[in-house]
């Protein structure tokens, strides 16, 4: 039969990241191409100790009993503390969502607010994911230029004017893929002239506990006097991301919103990823194991940006950044890493080309690199293949 | 600030199950508003057995590390030989998902084939989440009308003319709300008829395996020529709905759509969640399980059926169900069980009116009762309430 699908269909094509994952069946090849955590940083003998202990209560079968939609309600309290450390001191528990993973969250955001046709602003480039999402409610992703501070504040209130945008979408704190932080004074800037034009603004902070230098940045939400910003946390990349949590907050209003689009898509997140999380939280676990994670994070940075010294042509510039998972750089413009990709997969290492980071397919010469989840070892021998490979490419340029 | 959302939202207003739900945090309330199974059937020794397992593995990170889209592939193996139980033979990887509960497969066919105005057939009455859900693409919701064997082949042909619906949603082992079953012949028919036309079914199946009586009918997916029927079934019923994990069985061609808007929703099932299914089935707990659970079921569902024969004002006519969690009834029209509900809350008992099942708002003299949840002695003094205020307002007919 030949089927007929929704006409969202047509520019669904999965991201980047998620088929490159399934290559990565092949333990051969060295992978920096997704956004994974360190297997050593992943709290085994802590979740254990968490499961032993919920598994043994006599109330256990309220665990595998049906939950509430917006999540456990101690979780929610427990969350509303957590968000203090990206200085939220105002949240309650209607203020806040249990999500399933970050990207549910971004997802229930699209879902209440974007008819087809819709504009969604976006950094330029931006999480590529968001925008296949966008793509998937029919949206229009527009992207802004960056400035040093973080967005260009004057094409920001210029597109706003041109666009009407209903959403702007960012991730102001080690931005994925730039790992570029925003300052201060440019986050309060953005809250305020979305605020000005009516636009709500999804701060998506999956990095910000991963700082290995420098100060941290106030978040967003912290600004935000209109009740426009909606604050979007993860712990996939600080406790597990096989265990899809997450937290969102934002007005009670937004929060029953989203809360009612949740009932539809998956009635509520397991209890027994909810519990986990609450009793990581709670026993300061998360914390404890964070100290460690920045150090070998920030060593694995170094790591990478050595081997890229060592190895890569000249003509790649790329990050240096303070946090994050990701190393940001470009060539020469005639080069493609589209296309050179095949080669990188046949020498046995992935990146991933940065032109589906960009709303309009640009940014053919770019390339993100991962440095938290492949070995000190592979980092130095997967980037010694790649600097070989585009060595030899700008090479046949002359 | 004032929101501007999405136009779908328009229509969604969580569903009265969940919102019920709320009401249960009320320990005096006797519920037969819910679908959660009996807490005595949540297999929590055997979690916990198969939590202490999993959790003391050398692999045990490879759980909290992120997983593919369309589930564990030993899952998906699995998956393959369980649907055998609803007569799938043919199954094979790549016509399996791994999905997040029953719940989230709908929404994953409708998100992959509903554009804003297409027609969803649907039982009429049916599960009251899927009206919620074909809101929610902005679809049109079209009752077919029943007969005594399953759906009304000539009205199904007739509203498929009318209405060139794309998809047809039914329940046909103890349907929800009615607890009828389809025969195979009238299975048989649907399938054709629907092929002929190319209309796509969901044969949403969380019921069957809780038959208490009665011989078992092969699933309309073991009679799909066309591959126009997707299965999807749920492990919520029969292992823990807190858990969250089912199955979509379809054409490759329909499932990795589905994995695409999968992606987007949660980027995949918790592997913990999709681990403790794994190891269910592998062990064979759940076929041991089923047969303690039939047996309870069975019983607390003729505990009611006499309590309604004992309490029940005579005019309440309801069915006497074979198997799954709910006895349908209905009082003369003038009985309103949407004005009366919250007399019932008023007396510590709860039940679900019967209009929120059907497309056009009308059955409001209808009533569902669950028999699973609550214990021996508060179906009987729940139905000795029900029976008095609705003894009551008969009364005040005359």
């Amino acid at each position: 039969m030949k089927y007929n699908y929704a006409s969202r269909m047509a520019g669904l094509n999965g991201t980047a990241t998620r088929e490159i994952f399934k290559l990565l069946g092949d333990p051969e090849i060295i992978s920096f191409a997704g956004g994974n955590p360190a297997i050593q940083c992943l709290p085994t003998a802590r979740v254990k100790e968490i499961c032993d202990e919920i598994t043994s209560r006599p109330d256990f079968a309220r665990v595998l009993q049906y939950g509430l939609t917006a999540g456990f309600p101690e979780l929610r309290k427990q969350l509303c503390e957590y968000v203090k450390t990206a200085d939220i001191y105002d949240a309650s528990v209607e203020n806040v969502l249990v999500i399933s993973g970050g990207q549910q969250g971004i997802d229930l955001v699209l879902k209440t607010f974007i008819n087809p046709g819709d504009v969604v602003l976006v950094e330029n480039p931006t999480y590529l994911a968001v925008l296949q999402l966008i793509s998937s409610y029919e949206g229009v992703a527009k992207g802004v230029d960056e400035s040093g501070e973080g967005l260009d504040l004057n094409d920001l209130e210029k597109k706003i004017i041109k666009y009407k945008p209903k959403l702007l979408y960012c991730v102001p704190t080690f931005s994925n893929p730039t790992g570029r932080t925003y300052s201060a004074e440019n986050r309060k800037k953005i809250a305020e002239i979305t605020a000005k034009y009516g636009v709500v603004v999804i701060e998506d902070d999956p990095y910000s506990k991963l700082r290995f230098k420098g100060e941290p940045v106030p978040s967003m939400k912290s600004m935000d006097k209109a009740g426009n910003v909606i604050f979007i946390s993860s712990f996939s990349k600080i406790l597990s991301p096989g265990n899809r949590t997450g937290v969102a907050v934002a007005a009670p209003e937004i929060i029953r919103k989203m809360e009612i689009c949740k009932q539809g898509t998956d009635l509520h997140t397991p209890n027994l990823s909810q519990m986990i999380t609450y009793e990581y939280l709670k026993r300061g676990y998360l914390e404890e194991d964070l100290k460690k994670a920045v150090v070998l994070y920030g060593r694995k940075k170094k790591i990478m940006s050595d081997a890229i010294s060592k190895y890569m042509p000249s003509e790649f510039n790329c990050t240096d950044p303070d946090g994050g998972l990701f190393i940001w750089g470009y060539f020469p413009e005639k080069i493609d890493t589209v296309n050179i990709f095949p080669e990188a997969i046949a020498r046995k290492v992935a990146y991933i080309n940065g032109s589906v980071f960009f709303a309009d397919g640009s940014g053919r010469n770019y390339m993100r690199l991962n440095y938290s989840y492949a070995s000190d070892e592979q980092i130095e021998e997967g980037i010694h293949r790649l600097g070989d490979l585009f060595k030899e490419k700008i090479a046949g340029l002359r």
